[in-house]
């Protein structure tokens, strides 16, 4: 048994010493703020060189009612560069903007990267799934533009611009070379979508042009889903617009566990990112220690690797799986018995 | 063995005859004439009071360079009311419709109907899937309405009206009452297109109201593609705009099979309706005597319950999935060795 079970609510004193990294933690909602704690107890254990500064995000209303981020969360992100985020309540005021999507806005963090790999011993209907989305992130069918035309008639504007799509295309591949995967499938409709869809694809072919080490294919949307759950194991990099990756990263998350393990970035130009966990608030377990902060976990050990300490995102994450395969303390959601601060425990004895 | 093993190039003769009701016919491109081919036989063998009226559709360009399907298809689907087609290759030509898109256009067929069933005894990494897609089959994201805005710069206009989201919606509480169907789902992105999906999303709540005996939930689809993969089993009568239909179906018909095995129905308004098979033409295949015409033909039974002919549709569908179970006589898709024709033949010894 643990010999020293630590309740949630109780976190480790935050101090700013120097030579420490900083990074902008966003514990966030419902159950953020209790798996934030979690993350930052393992981080403490395996002596992470980093401190964090805590930020909330509530949306405010700036001059002419734009919407935007509290100021000082900007100002701290807009300094560390990095930050680490819970899940967010989406708001249910008309005309407030999800704060997810403003975040992702105002830092202009272009790619969503979701890698999406089967977890030894954590039984799911797929077995060696081992793939990456990627999104672009910024516009689409995100453009958040729309119109009634006339009464009854309302259109929605899917916007495709060269420069993004090249951006993403650009990333996606310099993903794949730089770990080691052999392949960058673009999703599109482009049979449909002729002109949005046709520019993208026609970006991901020219980028494609440079990276002649990186096999290039290119795919239907719906063909992408049918093949996907069939055999998911023939997918390595995919590319594609804001809302096919929104779809296609779900997906891909359902056949290894779901959001409770999936990590996510959001990168943007010049190293600035965040990275979070896209599972929802849970207000219903919130503070009852019993929520699983493997997303976040995982997403904040993304995090390390893109801050270059990949020693100790190996370390954290070979901790959390091996936790999980061993079965004993698990969450849940994760077919355990064991509290939020039990599971994080665990993980803290082996790191 | 089979006794009497019929080339796929062979068809039975097309007669007319008085008191038949009268179908048209696409047989379509690629393997599209052989598996037409196996449903005419099969149809003969369970001598269902129908006549084949065959018709061919390619694309024309009428007056002002408009795009249109020849004029005796049309003349003959007008007559009939009735189509089966075959799958039609995606042409390549600049501004050349797709055929599919514009047989559904042409005829204002609504409504995209797939049942998605599990095959008992073919094997799939999932069982017990029971559900049916309702797609919204005319506007959204199929609109193909494009334009360059300035030089890298394309906007998609994705379009919903109130008109068209009542009427798949009330298309769908009716399917799912008429089916002995439980529930149904509206699968939405209104909160990221709030006016547009918001729009569908309302027409549904309020179609809803007027079917109480019928549960109504709504979910977004990531979401929906996210459970999907989890278990399907928790799905009934799904409903949708246009493009997240072609997405989910082909999510849908990949959990039991793929759509080889996946039958589709266009519905319009006064009974006009035309059931496909929405495989791939297949040329590498294409007259070697070896596809598999179970999607066509398990199309063509959804056609006959459509048409009221509930005892021949019960009659062919139990032989094919007879001979599914069975194992013996398989097309190499399915598992087999055994010729599209044997196949064929082995269903028509079933009726
Ligand atoms: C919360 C929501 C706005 C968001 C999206 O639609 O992008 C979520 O589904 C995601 O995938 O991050
Ligand atoms: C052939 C193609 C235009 C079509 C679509 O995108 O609707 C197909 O994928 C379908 O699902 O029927």
């Amino acid at each position: 048994m643990l010999s020293h079970v630590v309740g949630a609510a109780k976190r480790p004193t935050v101090c700013f010493r120097r030579g420490l990294q900083t990074v902008t933690l966003i514990p966030g909602d419902g159950i953020g703020p209790e798996i934030s704690v979690a993350v930052m107890k393992i981080f403490e254990a395996a002596k992470v060189p980093i401190q964090w500064e805590e930020r909330n995000v509530t949306a405010i209303q700036g001059p002419g009612g734009r919407w935007m981020i509290p100021p000082d969360c900007k100002e701290s992100m807009d300094r560390t560069l990095i930050g680490l985020k819970g899940p967010l309540k989406t708001p249910i005021a008309a005309g407030h903007p999800s704060m997810n999507l403003l975040l992702r806005k105002t830092f202009d963090l272009y790619a969503n990267v979701r890698p999406c790999v089967s977890i030894e011993g954590y039984k799911t209907p797929y077995t060696d799934v081992d793939l990456v989305t990627i999104r672009e992130n910024t516009e689409g069918e995100y453009s958040g533009i729309e119109h009634i035309i006339v009464d009854g008639v309302v259109q929605s504007i899917k916007l495709i611009t060269e420069d993004a799509s090249r951006r993403i295309a650009e990333y996606a591949f310099e993903y794949a070379r730089n770990n080691q995967r052999n392949s960058v499938t673009a999703v599109h409709k482009a049979n449909i979508m002729r002109m949005s869809d046709g520019l993208f694809l026609r970006k991901c072919r020219e980028v494609a042009e440079n990276f002649k080490d990186v096999k290039f294919t290119e795919m239907y949307l719906d063909t992408v889903c049918l093949n996907m759950v069939q055999d998911p194991t023939q997918f390595d990099v995919l590319v594609m617009p804001n809302l096919y990756g929104d779809i296609l990263s779900d997906l891909c998350a359902g056949l290894i566990g779901g959001l409770g393990v999936t990590p996510s970035g959001n990168i943007g130009a010049n190293g600035v990112a965040i990275f979070e966990s896209v599972h929802g608030t849970a207000p219903d377990i919130a503070g009852l220690d019993m929520a699983n902060p493997t997303a976040l976990l995982l997403s904040a050990v993304m995090m390390l690797r893109h801050m270059g300490m990949h020693d100790y995102g190996k370390k954290i994450e070979t901790a959390c799986f091996d936790t999980i395969r061993d079965k004993k303390v698990l969450t849940g959601d994760l077919g355990g018995k064991s509290k939020c601060s039990e599971f994080t425990e665990e993980i803290c004895r082996r790191v």
